[in-house]
């Protein structure tokens, strides 16, 4: 290993020395800028393609090989359980068992709760963790995602939903709409998969998540006080101001204290399971069978004292046996087809936001890749399937699947162990829980979404970028005080917002010499820079597009004259150059280029010489394409700051 | 003013020297990544605001004055005149005398076509030329800019306004929805350019533009085969299908030829008097003055043979008189007002994207600024004061500020000229205009609109940039087969999602040492340039943004993969060290941060080292505060590529 490097490295520094050599004798080799070989048309938007859609190379494996092996690896790729079950062995089984147990013990409570969010029955939570952790165990590829029904997502569809339909008085056509909801947030997920445009999810920025996360977990807590409290009359509205009102309105005769007490006193129990959890990682499995415990013993304490004859709210019924086909209860025509496709966009793409960022999250902690828009495929299968199998949208929990990797999960795997452990609940267990407490439910969701609330996050977003945090707030109190609409419409308004601010106002800088080196950089970073009298150095920190053309000619006019001004002031020289430092301009379009010729034009009148540093492949291309190279002149385009400072200066001093 | 510079040129040559000489020692002097002094936050919020909103700086000239020069200066800022009034004399005077006469020769014949695009009576294109140049003389920057109804904005108010009321049976209130729309056209203009947000018409890139004009152009030229064919029965509809088969389906007995002379004719004359003043610039006036002639000569002709009684349509009737007022035919409630607002807003923004274009063009000519956003405070107040004297939605003609430019205009004092001669024709001339026959005015508009396709900007846009060229015809080819506003929409769609995707997908390089040099770049730009053995160089050139961030890290492990993969193919030493050059990244937000961190620890898990070179002051402040830079290391950031690999090339040696 070692000679072919050294002659390599002996190269480099004979090439140092050279240059040292040259500079110091103050004939500085001046080396040309590249013009990258003309690609052809086809080639170019091949690549342009490839970026964009198959930026991970999906299909890297399948080079090269003959056809019969290309069909079994698509297969595979579509059902990675084929890839990873035939490498499955007992000791992996082992781990995926434990954690599959762990999360099953948690996911009951949880599902009954969650589904009382999206104002559905109690199973239809249950059958969501049912279905789709099997489909997802066959078609998904990250290894520690625990699937089903999640507190954000059956919240937003809950709200957008009963605006639509009275969950209470049309039962019956709720349900429908939600089905028809999942069924289409399926197809949009599966859809942004096959068509590999996965990236679109990226434009909900991690800020906006946080603020958005942390409104909604607040929300959900706030509406549990409905259960936890005892209370009959309560609004449907979700917002604080409202939800504040009917508890106060109802605090003289509307609490139930017995309620109260047992909500109360298990919820002690699941925050200091939850504290137990948190500081020995060892008992992650304490928080984690916490939940089921409290149901066990508070369903026990219910059906002795027979409290519910003291009006503490029970379960009362959950219907018996595995999901029904819910086929023929899709809207595929009407009205609802168009309110079900809109809710289902919505709601899926809030389950895919999260999904991904738990899968990406693990996938990164044990290092292995996962690849977006396939995950996509497999959600969306998943809530295909789970919709016409009576399941709502599922997708991956932060919660489970966070205990699903400290248990121990090896693959998959424990999503069907999961989900055997729901089909033996449904099929023989869900009478006992006739006697569980309202209230239980309560604070097993209250325990489980203060969790969402990510106050570190939060403070860290402020010290790095106040942009983002006032997307995040917007986003949270957006949530808390209107609606999980609302709240995510701010959301992807500021960071949309972020977007176009970026591409319309790109910064500018003025660059000196840094002493003792050539190395030119912003003097506002580095205050010891020196400028060059007569010479203004100004980098562009963008592509130049239709977007920024404008402003950037305009600004860099703008420094001009601002230098002007000063030098006039200081006795300095008149500025002579300006050199514009293009390293960061990865690209200009045909707008860019007349701001240029625009820039030029102005710079003439005033007698100030236009020069270029280091365009980028793609401008220099379209800088000659253009005929914009030949404007200025070729002489006036160099490979660096320091080449062209090197050719303006003789001639400044030869003018002064 | 020799010294200072000399003293500063030598201190640069001391500067040079040392470094030259620290190479050659080989004990480089390494310069530490600058941190900017920290900012308070107030501050730097101010500085953002003001680099979006007052980028171009408009309250220069107020600073320090006192209170009552302050005022004066305001009203000055609104009504310009009260400036250029002061110092206008006799030349500029004659200056815009001839160019006011010239455009207004011109104005008079489009006016009375241009309103029937708009499908309203010919009075209302003189009107619109009356008042609007007017209230923008007084209110407007731009000295060359000749206002009025325009082609393309009359076509586009013309579709809105028939879809939703018929302009023949019931003409009152399409009339009313016509003021509605220019109302709300003029109080969106006036407010973009009040709250600073005129930057928004940056968002409809050139090459759309480009396309948008040259459809509307063919379906402006292709409506105007009504009149130039003399057919009754013309589809309403605007798309190149619809019209053709109304031509062809009428071509048997629908036409009429003595129409068909005497459109022919003259458009041969049009065409003629535009082709010469193209060959001679000094004959501008020809083209400018032969459409009035075309006019007075074929109502002439008209009159004397009385061919409309042989089919020939003529105008019959123009209103005689100045405009009435039309403040209590404004829709401002009921359904009609939300309609008017819609279309209002799409027309006010065309108008607007027009005038500014318009007048950018001028001002960079004649080398004299322009405030974008008080252009667009005049041109609202114009179209708002116009919308209540029954004018419809005027703007900057292209055709007309061209001549009035040619023609020698000094001031918008060319515009009062113009208003003057109108209010003359208004008051006095349009009986005269009875017999003028439909088929010139079609002529007069085909021979205006053919300049709109702009063949050699689309070939410099094929040439420059691909993706802008496909922009450009989807625009076109929208405008043509379906009708201006899906082409509009395309327009702006094709814009964004080109926004979207250089966010969403920048491009990142390999940088290799350009031999003799220091200096590291893109080794597909510099094919001779030479990797470093055990070190991957790689440049991102973008912000790294919630929107690009995972991509950013996964396209850079991928990097990696690809060139592990080639170095065990070649037997190269490992790659220990990843030098990111972060010169291009201007900012990072939180998900930037968070991706650098999983990119740092996916580099741990391979055994390979991170290393960052130049972040720019914004990004080092972040690195800080997000506590990244200790993570890595802050040995680990550099000042240049070159420190960096100086840093990193003597350990491979080590363990090599």
């Amino acid at each position: 290993m070692g000679h072919p490097m050294d002659a390599e490295l002996e190269k480099k520094e004979m090439d140092f020395r050279s240059l040292s050599n040259g500079q110091a004798a103050n004939v500085p080799y001046i080396h040309k800028v590249g013009v990258p070989p003309k690609q052809n048309l086809l080639k170019e938007f091949k690549v342009t393609m490839k970026e964009t859609f198959f930026a991970d190379d999906p299909l890297r494996s399948f080079k090269d090989q003959p056809r019969s092996r290309k069909l079994v690896l698509g297969i595979q790729a579509i059902f990675p359980i084929l890839e990873w079950g035939r490498s499955y062995n007992l000791t992996k089984f082992r781990g995926d068992l434990i954690s599959g147990l762990t999360i099953a013990s948690l996911c009951i409570p949880q599902d009954i709760g969650y589904s009382k969010l999206a104002n559905l029955a109690p199973q239809y939570g249950l059958y969501s963790s049912f279905v789709p952790p099997l489909i997802y165990a066959a078609m998904g590829s990250s290894r520690d995602i625990a699937i089903g029904p999640v507190a954000v997502v059956s919240l937003l569809l809950g709200t957008l939903l009963q605006n639509e339909i009275d969950p209470i008085k049309h039962a019956a056509e709720y349900r429908q709409l939600a089905f028809t909801a999942t069924f289409f947030a399926g197809i949009c997920q599966a859809t942004l998969g096959v068509f590999r445009l996965g990236f679109l999810i990226d434009f909900l920025s991690h800020a906006a998540i946080v603020g958005f996360m942390g409104g909604a977990a607040i929300t959900i807590a706030l509406q549990q006080l409905k259960g936890f409290l005892g209370i009959k009359n309560f609004t449907k509205k979700t917002d604080i101001i409202s939800v504040l009102h009917s508890i106060f309105d109802s605090a003289h005769h509307g609490w139930n204290w017995q309620t109260i007490v047992i909500g109360a006193t298990f919820l002690t129990f699941l925050l200091l399971a939850k504290y137990i959890g948190k500081m020995n990682k060892k008992l992650f499995w304490v928080p984690a069978i916490a939940p089921l415990i409290s149901v066990v013993l508070s369903t026990f304490f219910v059906f002795i004292t027979h409290a519910e004859k003291h009006g503490v709210e029970i379960v009362r019924h959950i219907e018996k046996g595995i999901n029904p086909s819910s086929v023929d209860q899709i809207y595929f025509s009407g009205e609802y087809l168009v309110k079900g496709f809109r809710i289902g966009i919505v709601a899926g793409m809030i389950a895919l936001t999260e999904a991904v960022a738990i899968g990406r999250t693990f996938a990164t902690m044990k290092d292995y890749q996962l690849d977006g828009n396939k995950e996509m495929v497999a959600l969306g299968a998943m809530n295909v399937v789970g919709s016409m199998t009576s399941c709502y949208v599922a997708t991956g929990s932060f919660s489970r699947s966070a205990v699903n990797y400290m248990a121990g999960c090896q693959t998959a795997a424990s999503n069907i162990v999961m989900s055997c452990v729901v089909f033996l609940t449904l099929q023989f267990i869900t009478p006992l829980f006739k006697y569980t407490p309202n209230a239980i439910l309560a604070a097993i969701i209250i325990s489980a979404v203060i969790n969402l609330i990510d106050f570190e996050a939060a403070i860290l977003i402020f010290k790095i970028d106040k942009f983002d945090f006032v997307a995040c707030m917007g986003a949270f109190f957006g949530v808390v005080f209107v609606s999980v609409e609302i709240g995510l419409l701010i959301a992807v308004s500021i960071s949309f917002a972020k977007i176009l601010l970026q591409v319309t106002r790109p910064r500018t800088a003025i660059l000196g010499k840094i002493p003792r080196t050539t190395v030119y950089r912003n003097i506002r970073q580095y205050p010891e820079a020196n400028r060059v009298p007569g010479v203004l150095i100004v980098r562009i920190d963008s592509a130049v597009y239709f977007s920024n053309s404008n402003y950037v000619k305009e600004r860099i006019l703008r420094w001009l004259t601002d230098e002007e001004k000063q030098g006039n002031d200081d006795y300095q020289t008149k500025i002579q150059f300006l050199v514009v430092e293009m390293s960061p301009v990865t690209d200009v379009d045909t707008s860019g280029i007349h701001a240029f010729e625009e820039l030029y034009r102005s710079l003439q009148k005033k007698g100030v010489q236009l020069v270029l540093a280091n365009p980028g492949p793609v401008v220099i291309d379209k800088l000659h394409a253009s005929g914009f190279a030949n404007l200025i002149g070729e002489d006036k385009i160099f490979l660096t700051v320091a080449d062209a400072i090197a050719f303006c200066s003789p001639k400044l001093v030869e003018e002064a």
